[in-house]
């Protein structure tokens, strides 16, 4: 059954092949994607077979790439793959992806998922040749129903030149209802006031506003999101999460939040599942989410009750979470609303909403400083995403980490982060396995004590007030004492020997 | 002539000396200020001398300092050579104060100016005991007219057990009617929209509300604002000023910026003061200004007519223009709004507005990174005031500076700043006097070329571009190629040899 209900857009419907065919060398596009659901699963691969078919006859063929956020092997796995792309933007985390980046191939900018939209729109991200966008459905008025994610999907249709649609029939059609895309933004000096009091609030329509002369080509697909199953957690993860429930119920026994907390957000990946698993288990009751994407820890605060609504951009499924969506979609649309990431992550909302963030890491310091990037300073594993728009305007921000990665011989504790990400401050709280450091109001060196004390892992601690007593006695000046001669050494050693041990 | 219009007031006045023995050892004190205007005059030195008979005693006697930002030798000096400032935030620039700072005897929180007010408000920064604030008069309804500062005025106001007014008969009493102090804050989950679309919009009320209950004591003092003249603009400045203006107006012929920019933001000091000045020669017209502090540059584009409104928290003016405000206020408060800085600085008014925010730095690396407030890594300037809530947020983000400092020993431009406060996400224009590099959109890689070739000084392009090359063939990733043993290197060697050179 097709899910083009619009008879001026059936009669662009094309191959995938064909509607490749469209994209030339050198085309900037804007693709659909957030988290691996909702990016288009056809011409992706269609185009990579043609940029490869290029490099064959000797011809040059490479492509800029932007998106919501991480895509899947089909789109940045099958692209990248041909090092047909030339520039990256504003968030990924496919393997191949990551390797073309690491090795020069492509080059990337990382960014604020909040300034990928605003940018775009005020042109300051180059020009955008075409848009690639999944939908669940185009309806009999012309617009279409978004599908597992929104994302830029809205920036991109209404900046490029060119837009191909993939109207996928995996997607439920009950998904329609469930989006808010709010067309209420506007360049300065004419913006106004975004409306969104509560998480809840919707603000905007049900499907995307397309503009039918300059859409050149409609693909159909069925194909799945890539759904990843998550970790069983393990004893780390619960002991995280246990940290800031006990957290999160002190500060509500303090009177500093509503009993019911505030609306929650959480980070994409294991850890972030886990805090909201353990959720489940805590006290709360009539929480909310304004969050980024909905994971399988959400889908079962949800279907408990416990949460009563869940605010994001896209979601974050295990296959068996995704189809138990995609067979509940009706239901779920009266909790959940997807918005385009420039209202999920938009600093005025978050700040108004008054938003507990919990977002991952690889590395803080003693300081607070925390690095979401970069292994050993130069490498890049995924981008900063929303993790920065989030903790910047958050009610409450906290970082969670095991103590340390490699078998132990990281600590995800140095005396200086070989990257920085988010800065002292913004970094309020941190939590590991080992226990939670309140940074709230406190100087460099109160800081330092309190996480060495309550986060490092045993095996670095001493190490950790050595350098700090020994960068106290030398520094120039005593708000951060540092000794630059040694402050990234813990790295160095790892690159040198495998292990940041002494 | 007293400034006291309500009679139950004046039964509470009494002198400095009385006032400040109404503060106590360990009490949290909220003091109003900002770059040195509308500090308290009397009661921080009354203070001062209490605490110095109690340390002669043998006695325990500290406090904790919060302020709007910056105050002047009469609050930050006379307080911090005591010795007695156990804990200051957010933002300080005395001499004296950043001594104690970096010896370690005052613990320091530095933190966005926007962040004091609503941790302040949340609960995350302590309790305040006592707040002092100046005014210019209390009016027969009991409000207070504020005087050249707001800053946190209405947040201690409102938070802090004890409230201590002194009232300044030196401020203008033209100054009623200029401010604009807002009290539709609340916390979630009760945050609203702030309803400010325009910089010139007035959207609270000219006067403080003060719970008379909680006022312990009315001061009278008679002293002006620490107002410090500019320097003469240089060569340097008017280089940097030439180049921003140059690119504003390329914004404008690409379409991306109306004929009259946007709400401009400018950091304190010289530099962006002569940006300021910079602007008057400008073929700009009709420009309107959302920002910290009116500086001299400011009121002369006010005079001139290119600039028809100016929304601010404070004034930060030379002795001649404090002067010519004091006695043509009437006149400028119909372009001037002096607000809180809740409301100047917040991230929802800036990102809406789409404010051109420039700003001061010490140094940046190649990568586009920026340090604002550390020397060395380890000794506090400043701080990084509202930097950071205008950087994030603005239209377009810029930062200025000279490409060397120590006449010449210090580059400006490093392999990896010192200490991070703006990450290169949110940094997007460099200018010093060699020129500009426009680094929006680009990769670290890309960044890094752009910086060498159009900011740093001749001295240093061949020992940056060396280092580049040597960490693209020696680093993990090519993501921001980096040498952890020798990215900090250039600082060691001026802490070692008094210069970076090699």
């Amino acid at each position: 059954m097709s899910r083009i209900f619009n008879e001026a857009y059936k009669a662009k419907v094309m191959s995938a092949d064909d509607a490749a065919a469209l994209i030339h060398n050198g085309d900037n596009i804007g693709f659909s994607g957030f988290t691996g659901a909702g990016y288009p699963k056809a011409v992706p691969g269609a185009l990579a077979t043609r940029i490869k078919a290029a490099h064959a006859r000797g011809d040059e063929f490479r492509v800029g790439v932007y998106t919501g956020a991480s895509t899947a092997p089909e789109l940045d796995g099958a692209l990248a793959e041909t090092g047909g792309i030339s520039f990256r933007a504003p968030y990924q985390s496919d393997p191949i992806m990551r390797n073309m980046i690491n090795k020069g191939v492509s080059e990337y900018s990382d960014m604020h998922l909040s300034h990928s939209a605003i940018w775009m729109r005020q042109g300051f991200l180059g020009h955008l040749h075409v848009a690639v966008i999944e939908v669940t459905a185009i309806k009999a008025d012309g617009t279409a129903v978004p599908s597992s994610s929104i994302g830029n999907n809205n920036v991109y249709l209404d900046t490029a030149d060119k837009i191909i649609l993939e109207v996928n029939e995996w997607q439920s059609l009950d998904l329609e209802g469930m989006h808010d895309v709010y067309y209420g933004t506007a360049l300065p000096p004419d913006r106004l006031p975004i409306p969104l009091t509560k998480a809840a609030d919707r603000i905007g329509q049900t499907t995307m506003k397309i503009d039918f002369d300059r859409v050149i080509a409609v693909v159909e697909s069925n194909a799945e999101d890539r759904n990843t199953p998550f970790k069983p957690l393990d004893e780390d993860s619960r002991a995280i999460a246990g940290h800031l429930i006990d957290f999160l119920g002190g500060e509500v026994t303090a009177g500093r939040m509503p009993t019911n907390l505030l609306p929650l957000q959480s980070g994409v990946g294991n850890i972030a599942n886990a805090v909201l698993a353990g959720l489940l288990e805590s006290p709360f009751e009539n929480l909310t989410s304004y969050t980024e994407v909905i994971q399988d820890g959400m889908v079962d605060l949800i279907d408990s009750g416990k949460v009563i609504a869940a605010s994001a951009t896209a979601f974050s499924l295990s296959p068996t979470a995704a189809e138990r969506m995609n067979n509940h979609a009706a239901d779920y649309r009266k909790s959940i609303i997807l918005r385009p990431q420039e209202i999920s992550n938009h600093p005025e909302n978050i700040r108004r909403l008054g938003v507990v963030a919990c977002n991952g890491m690889i590395e803080a310091d003693m300081y607070g400083n925390v690095n979401s990037t970069h292994v050993m300073g130069s490498k890049m594993q995924n981008g900063i995403g929303g993790s920065g728009d989030f903790t910047r305007n958050a009610y409450i921000s906290c970082f969670v980490t095991p103590s340390t990665a490699k078998h132990g011989n990281i600590s995800c504790f140095v005396p200086m982060v070989s990257h920085h990400d988010h800065t002292e401050h913004d970094v309020q709280v941190l939590i590991t396995e080992r226990g939670l450091a309140d940074l709230r109001g406190l100087s460099p060196k109160q800081r330092a004590k309190s996480i060495i004390e309550n986060c490092v892992h045993p095996d670095y601690q001493a190490a950790l007030s050595d350098y700090f007593e020994r960068a106290s006695k030398t520094a120039n000046g005593l708000q951060t004492p540092h000794d630059l001669r040694e402050a990234l050494s813990w790295h160095v050693r790892f690159l040198e020997t495998g292990s940041m041990k002494q």
